[in-house]
């Protein structure tokens, strides 16, 4: 059992709110501006719009989970993690990951529009990648016990840096070939990335500053610092995604109009 | 608590309503005329979509957290305020304003279709002026001490005085540019703007004039007010944006039977 005052609750309840429906309407936003972009670049956004639409099914599980295992107890309010059916499931944040992080990643490729096999070679390295990432985050994320934590967070660090290596020194070699401005826009959408990803495993860590892997204040970050991370990393994403398919498609000839 | 008698519980009750079903209906409409609009005017109307969307979502919650809170005892209806998970959520209608406020005020830039420097320099300063309105006003809103909300209304007022300034003074020097007919509707929806807006200050208000924090008559007005404030400055501001977006497309030659 966690006990959280009455704001700790309330903080998270309402970012998982936050978190939720700003998922839903960036997927409306994305899926409507499919005919602002030439049609090779659609595939780029129709991806987005999946991971928007996938991660905010799972922040509606998340914050009914939240609900449904919150226990009233005097003043306090109590999340229950015990393994029943009203426990707090955190498990929905990495089914969402491991869908959503290897698409995203599928996302800045297809926006490039590189040569086929260029194409294939970074996705064939960087969705095994970012699976391998997320999945052995989540022995640690379920741990209580600090070792364990570390250990599984380091491990997973591995495929991370990787990912990073792929997409600047191997994705670097192709921007040369991208029309102007897209360049910039490709180097502060990876900027983006680590600057959002970089939040991910701050967000991991918080247990191990609390007291306990019960202390309420660790939990509170930790859930404030993933959704934050989210909304940054897909929606944001998302966003600067479709505004490289809109700069692309003005250089190579669409109309403004559109 | 909060005692509430029959009536005064289900004019809350219906207003939420009311306000729940006019956000989706018009987030029906604004994504269905979309193609009643030059391609360059849509982006005006997906913004749109995406306030009433939102605003829809927050309602819901709003709604079924009423509902929740609702302790019945004897005759009087009571709404629970204490910070459990049966609580009276007032927090969602500001996750709400910080998303759809920014948003309504880039609508507004999106459909007058400036130069691309204007358009920018004007959503930068808008943007967070309009942000900060909002934080602002929440410490004031879930303060139960008369002084403690009249310092963050006088403080939220500021950034809200700015914004004036700015589409008042700074964006009335584009509208000479503007078609015929076009200025005089962006005119009136400034106008709309500032009456719509003026009801939100007057409902954070209300609690002043109560008894005390608690009083049953200021929490329904505030209720209301809020509402039909959103309903105005969200639907019928939506449905304004939609008719010069329209009224622009007719006069750039768009055929009359789109």
């Amino acid at each position: 059992m966690i006990n959280l005052d009455g704001s700790q609750w309330s903080t998270i309840y309402n970012v998982l709110s936050f978190g939720l429906v700003s998922m839903l309407a960036t997927t409306v936003y994305t899926l409507v501006a499919q005919h602002r972009v030439l049609p090779k670049y659609r595939n780029a956004l129709v991806l987005s719009s999946m991971v928007t639409f996938i991660a905010g099914y799972h922040y509606l599980r998340i914050f009914d989970s939240y609900s449904d295992a919150t226990v009233e107890g005097g003043f306090n309010v109590m999340v229950d993690f015990n393994a029943d059916s009203k426990a707090f499931n955190e498990g929905y944040r990495y089914v969402d990951w491991i869908l959503t992080v290897p698409l995203l990643l599928v996302e800045v490729i297809a926006v490039l529009a590189l040569a086929k096999e260029a194409s294939r070679s970074l996705i064939t390295r960087l969705v095994p990648a970012s699976a391998a990432m997320i999945a052995l985050g989540y022995p640690g994320e379920i741990s209580t016990d600090d070792g364990t934590k570390v250990l599984w967070g380091v491990l997973s660090t591995i495929p991370f840096l990787y990912i990073l290596y792929v997409l600047f020194v191997e994705l670097g070699k192709s921007l040369d070939r991208q029309p102007e401005g897209v360049a910039a826009t490709v180097g502060r959408l990876r900027l983006l990335l680590i600057a959002t990803w970089g939040v991910y495993p701050i967000a991991y860590m918080m247990p191990l500053l609390g007291s306990d892997a019960m202390d309420p204040d660790a939990f509170v970050l930790r859930q404030v610092g993933y959704t934050i991370a989210d909304v940054l990393a897909k929606c944001l994403f998302g966003l600067t995604i479709y505004k490289i398919a809109r700069m692309k498609s003005l250089a190579e000839g669409m109309k403004d109009d559109h």
